[in-house]
């Protein structure tokens, strides 16, 4: 299911190879005859006997890694002295650091920043509390919050084993938006504790980010934030991915000429990013969705065993009321989303849409349907993963997102924020650019993050969320 | 109280000044009279008639500087464009930023730093949650926590107004220690809720430094936490100023050669601060120390009337059961140590001291005494301010302490950590450096964080609470 080597998977061999011409040779050709990817060779030491050198190599998954390792290990004159895992590497003593802005290393910059200096701005804060944007890091400060219920694909490993996940989280804030995240890994599951924890802590920050918290907890922590904060709350999740696959979905109509409001959309995943993809669709004018979990379509029919979020999807959603499994309700669909599981849409089933199926299969790192198989009969395909075209990453989302939402000091993020930010993604792929394989820009597009941004501070002040006017 | 221009009120005017020579030399002979204090003087731009300049200048007080602008705003043929304080200029925006241990910017950085190999972390450290101190911000980061109940000598200005200070608190971690430290301020007051909030979000952190907590509440934050947390957890106003205490103490002590076991000490306040300087005290062996608050003497007679932590006070020190005000309390004093509030220490009860007298008035800006008054008395006087020889400041021992504790991986800061805290800074003052207007280290000598962690890190050992062996 992971069928090339990937950095993801690499490891840095330090080898004692006998100093003997060809035997370097020998090591690259057990790497390759194993379908692994060799890297950088760098020599260590040497002598008349034998060689130390660092050879870093890219392997499919831990089991094939293992398996180069050995076979190299087995060769007569080399010993594996040490395996470094790279990935294991750069996350060593963690991913971000606090940076002071200016140096403490005189007396007249501590007086100034801390006492005495720091106390008149303190009164001034005490006085109009709004100046905490101007005077502190509130104003360029988002919290990543998450207790560590449904990250990934890993599922519930809890806070600590989320950590790397949300310093990830807070690098891509400041690399794509120069914003100031520090990630906070709740040691509770309670959806009020959860609440209560977020609402006292939030004072210095500009913004809340949710991430990898399970539905249906999610959308009651979010709801009971938002009524309580007066800063944005945003589970990216549901809207980071909403966003974007909206985005994806503008793009790809127009290259299959059919218009929102008509198409047939069906959805795998009544989770988070489900429900608020079917929310985002409808307020964009889509009409006719389906929604399906894992006991088959969504409908009123099921609403005595729905929970709240399902609840809402079976009212909003299938208005005939069908039944039956994803197969079934694949028929004449014209855009398949997948926000589920590993391999639940079946090529019968893709075979059932429309004319022109357009097919995104996000769940990750094993999508809905394989972009191989799904190729043959859809239009256009696009996954959450790299290694294919059409990526659809929240990274495209919400670092824009919330850059313009702390440059307007909006109060909220609001659907008309989420809209324009969906359409402004879009947008980034130039009309020259769009087509089956292209229908949302590279992550690396640095234009992105700036049009999201300049687009959802604009939508904040037209729906007067917006604090501040523009600089 | 405040006789001196200083740069935490220092303001920077932009003045258009008529193009005649001796113009400038008014402006400044202004400043003069009025005993401002003139710093740098750049020129704008200028042409025939007019010079556009940027004077810095330095006063005593807001109303001191108001008092210079006005008179300088009065001479003729000058014009005061703009009024910037350079205070508030360098909170601009706050003074922490978050920073990426390495960029972003390529494919496979992003592959190993975020999805799909930071997984591979995550799952390591669900199934070893040790494993967080090694590939997470934990092993580097301390939050820095407040309610903003008690902030410097303003008093309960809430946690808005309270994060200029935090910040500062971080700017120094980092500074000094090298530690990553965060802060954040709750907007709650109730001990539960904050006990909570942070039990919570502890997960990501190294320890956790509590900041400007009201007493009693804060012993009781502090015990709670303690117990629920395998971290440390330190409360600085308590901690650090006992630990920087106990330090100048024993210095003190060294010039004025007397025991710390013979010695009567007299201490102003039944705070944060005065709680825990009379218990580092007692575990360095001092055996006779009174304390007293407003109302004069604690003791067992007030015991009806004393909240939990006044009555172990009235239970661990006073062992006669004195009463009376601090006047007659003074009587026969080797040490006073004020941690107060302003002026509450008059020179009649110095007076009354014991021979070669040692005054450390802390409270700050104002003392308890005069160091100028208490100079004429007492053989050795330390304040809390940077304008007096003698100054116990905190920044002394907590970035040593928490440094010491993290690379320990302690679980916990104990009293035998702290006391090797306060020998190591004593130590830092070397015997031909030690006198009368030396009992302390300079703030700004790096040394005394290394050796204060060094010292710590080994007490953690020695006492069990270390998780980690020297690297």
């Amino acid at each position: 299911m992971n069928p090339a080597p990937s950095v993801s998977y690499s490891f840095t061999l330090r080898l004692r190879i006998r100093n003997k011409p060809g035997m370097l040779a020998r090591v690259l050709g057990v790497i390759a005859a194993r379908r692994g990817d060799p890297g950088a060779v760098d020599l260590v030491r040497g002598d008349r006997n034998f060689k130390t050198r660092d050879l870093t190599v890219s392997a499919r998954d831990e089991a094939h890694a293992e398996q180069i390792h050995r076979a190299i290990g087995e060769l007569r004159g080399v010993e594996v002295l040490h395996v470094s895992d790279r990935v294991f590497l750069m996350h060593l003593g963690g991913k971000i650091r606090v940076q002071n802005r200016f140096p403490l290393a005189t007396r007249d910059t501590l007086s100034m920043a801390y006492t005495p200096g720091v106390a008149r701005v303190c009164l001034a804060i005490a006085e109009d509390k709004g100046k905490a944007d101007v005077f502190t890091i509130k104003r360029n400060s988002v919290a990543v919050v998450s207790d560590g219920s449904s990250v990934l694909g890993l599922g519930n490993i809890g806070p600590e084993a989320a950590m790397p996940v949300m310093e990830g989280k807070a690098m891509l804030f400041k690399e794509f938006a120069d914003i100031d995240a520090w990630p906070l890994c709740l040691k509770t599951q309670d959806a009020e504790e959860i609440v209560r924890a977020v609402r006292w802590m939030a004072t210095g920050f500009g913004g809340i980010n949710l991430e990898d918290i399970s539905a249906p907890r999610c959308f009651q922590i979010e709801e009971e934030l938002r009524k309580s904060l007066d800063i944005p709350v945003f589970h990216d999740d549901q809207h980071g991915t909403a966003i974007v696959v909206l985005a994806a979905t503008l793009n790809a109509l127009k290259v299959v000429r059919k218009r929102l409001r008509d198409v047939k959309i069906l959805i795998a995943g009544a989770g988070a990013a489900g429900v608020a993809t079917v929310r985002i669709l409808r307020s964009a004018g889509a009409r006719h969705i389906l929604c399906c979990d894992r006991k088959g379509l969504v409908g009123r029919h099921r609403l005595p065993d729905l929970d709240f979020s399902k609840a809402w999807l079976a009212r909003h959603t299938n208005p005939d009321n069908l039944r039956g499994s994803i197969e079934e309700a694949a028929r004449g669909a014209d855009l398949f989303i997948g926000v589920s599981g590993p391999g639940i849409f079946p090529v019968r089933a893709l075979k059932r849409m429309a004319k022109d199926p357009v097919v995104f299969a996000l769940a990750n790192p094993v999508p809905e349907i394989l972009p191989e198989e799904a190729g043959r009969y859809a239009r256009i395909v696009a996954t959450g993963r790299s290694d294919y075209p059409n990526q659809i990453n929240n990274v495209l989302a919400f670092p824009g997102v919330f850059r313009g939402a702390l440059d307007a000091r909006a109060r909220e993020i609001n659907d008309a924020m989420n809209l324009a930010a969906a359409h402004a993604i879009a947008g980034c792929v130039a009309p020259e650019e769009l087509g089956e394989e292209c229908v949302v820009p590279s992550l690396f597009n640095k234009q992105v993050a700036h049009r999201v941004a300049y687009a959802v501070e604009t939508a904040a002040r037209a729906t007067r969320v917006a604090r501040k006017s523009r600089a």
